[in-house]
């Protein structure tokens, strides 16, 4: 009886009260705080996590990347709510996505569509008036309608009262390396804080003794930045699953000025 | 008998719980952090939200337009920490301030001021000895000051007991929108992440059929940033009430390379 | 008895529930927001504060400097996790550390170990196996390593369940004043988001009527910065305890075109 009632009850509300940020926002105009006041209005319990608000001005790859590369650290249940919208005001639609046991609230712009094609996870259409949106900027649905569709979910309103499943989500694709002539040809597809050189590549792409060259240069593959020598480029598995291109203690894409989108190939 | 008891409660204990933060401190050196530090030191229980740390060192108009469009999306009885402030050291007083529902503590150099005397709100001195400062340092009030009223506040202090009410302090001009030979003339008041130049332009100030122009250039107004063309600035009003001259994915005040100040006057 | 009871319960969890966050990781990638992630799925009611993520990349003093002058203004038994960590993936040792009635976690590059040298604490190494640690990535221990384990300690996990004692940390130095012919030599230690020049300078080191000079220029000494003239730098007890050289409303770091590690000396 007991188990059943609180499997109820879990069933009602499967929020784990995490509510994570990701937006290009930046950090200057209060537009991040604003939306969470909104969610603390509603859900007064709530636990909000930064995931980042500098994403590159509606780079929507950059969000999808960091998105599917962090949300798995959060715990199941957690909400995400992400906030880049070159589109905002215009007829795209308003997304609720349940995928790989977490929850997503964005615009229809791709991102969330990904991780539901990538995660095999549902897609449902927000209608604003359902949720209770009156009088929406045009400006801001990261305030007007997403924080708000968060803090009323975590309140204890079914998703069910304000959307309804949709199949047609728009879907980001994200390059994957490719075979060239017989080669594995990938390409840089993120560069972070550090500089580091993310690459589409991954384990499966490295056979024992190929390797990935820039030019003539033969890069080293490494397992930890301390074993590169100083100034020297080199290879290592980061802590997305991505090979990436790194310097110690220095800037790859300085040193290298190298950009998102250049390809790396592999040689057997 | 219920009711009087919760009633009773609520006035003495008015705040929802929820502190934010908006200075000018940066993000480098652990200052906003600190200030958090001490809050939770006297009220474990907050609920701590960053409006910004990134207000341009020491300009208060980017202080109040911030705080007074932000602070209504967090709900009643929020207590807002404003330290934007150029004077830390001197004579200046210290502010509490409550209005429209509100509280918000910080130096008086305008921005608390003109919070209340824009929402007909109540202004109170704070006397850092009646509130247990014993030790400030001449440039950090932020730490021992400001957060330490709000930790104690939250405790359960009551503000009558470090503060008494004052009826002149400093009140911040933000300029409005004025008739120069029949014509009104408005002007850029801040630039966003994003680049946009939001005007001090409202829906009272454009008529049916007038419009806003740069040089020859008329603007189009737009209903959303996607109805712009690529490259070709335009005006929307945005999520705080204002008209902003914006373009399509990019960066109006990078485009049109205008500043804070400039004029911008509408024709009807 | 029941004074016994709550002290085996605090022996047992020495916690504030306060977890606080230092690293170089910038805000651009979520690296920050998963570290969080981390511990909520342990600790779900921990209270999470950034102290900083933007402590210049790789830089061991900067970190420490932050680390040593904020974490006092949080209550005793804060966690503080520190991952500025420029070695991760190599042999360092992961520390946890006991110090001035606070918790830190992070390598063993000299911060923590600086940390409890100066306040008389203890180090312990972390085994990352006995953690639970299964598979770590080489490149970002601050999500495999540490948040685990300040997610596990606030959970009720003993320190000694996964760490022994150790004596041997490494044990960072920041330049100390030393005397050069008779006179106190200091230097600027760091830089700060005002651009105000820091130095290691403090009470002690200027007796009555001693002066700082930048080559014939003697720095007036202020108790505000308000008392500054604009344009002319003077040097100002901070709130860290430092004298340090300051602009009004303005960047002694730009007008004096000075960096870290450049001497200051006392004149007496």
């Amino acid at each position: 009886m007991r188990c059943e009632t609180l499997s109820t009850q879990s069933r009602k509300n499967p929020y784990s009260g995490i509510v994570t940020f990701l937006t290009d926002f930046g950090a200057e105009d209060g537009y991040a705080g604003v939306m969470k006041g909104v969610v603390l209005a509603h859900a007064p319990g709530a636990r909000l996590v930064d995931i980042t608000h500098c994403v590159p001005r509606f780079n929507l790859c950059a969000a999808a990347l960091i998105l599917e590369n962090s949300f798995p650290s959060f715990q199941a249940g957690s909400l995400h709510v992400m906030v880049v919208d070159p589109g905002v005001g215009s007829v795209r639609r308003h997304l609720f996505c349940k995928a790989a046991a977490h929850f997503f609230i964005g615009p229809d712009n791709g991102v969330l569509g990904r991780i539901a094609e990538l995660n095999r996870g549902s897609v449902f259409e927000i209608d604003p008036a359902l949720l209770g949106v009156t009088k929406a900027s045009n400006t801001f649905h990261g305030r007007d309608i997403y924080a708000l569709a968060a803090g009323k979910l975590l309140a204890g309103l079914d998703r069910s009262a304000f959307s309804a499943p949709i199949t047609d989500p728009e879907v980001l694709q994200i390059p994957e390396p490719c075979e060239v002539e017989g080669r594995v040809e990938g390409e840089i597809i993120h560069i972070d804080h550090f500089g580091n050189l993310i690459t589409n590549l991954r384990t499966q792409h490295l056979g024992e003794g190929s390797c990935v060259c820039l030019g003539e240069e033969r890069l080293a593959i490494v397992s930890s930045y301390s074993e590169l020598e100083e100034g020297k480029p080199g290879l290592i598995l980061n802590s997305w699953g991505y090979y990436e291109i790194a310097c110690r203690e220095g800037s790859a894409a300085c040193l290298l000025e190298m950009r998102v989108g250049e390809k790396v190939s592999v040689k057997p």
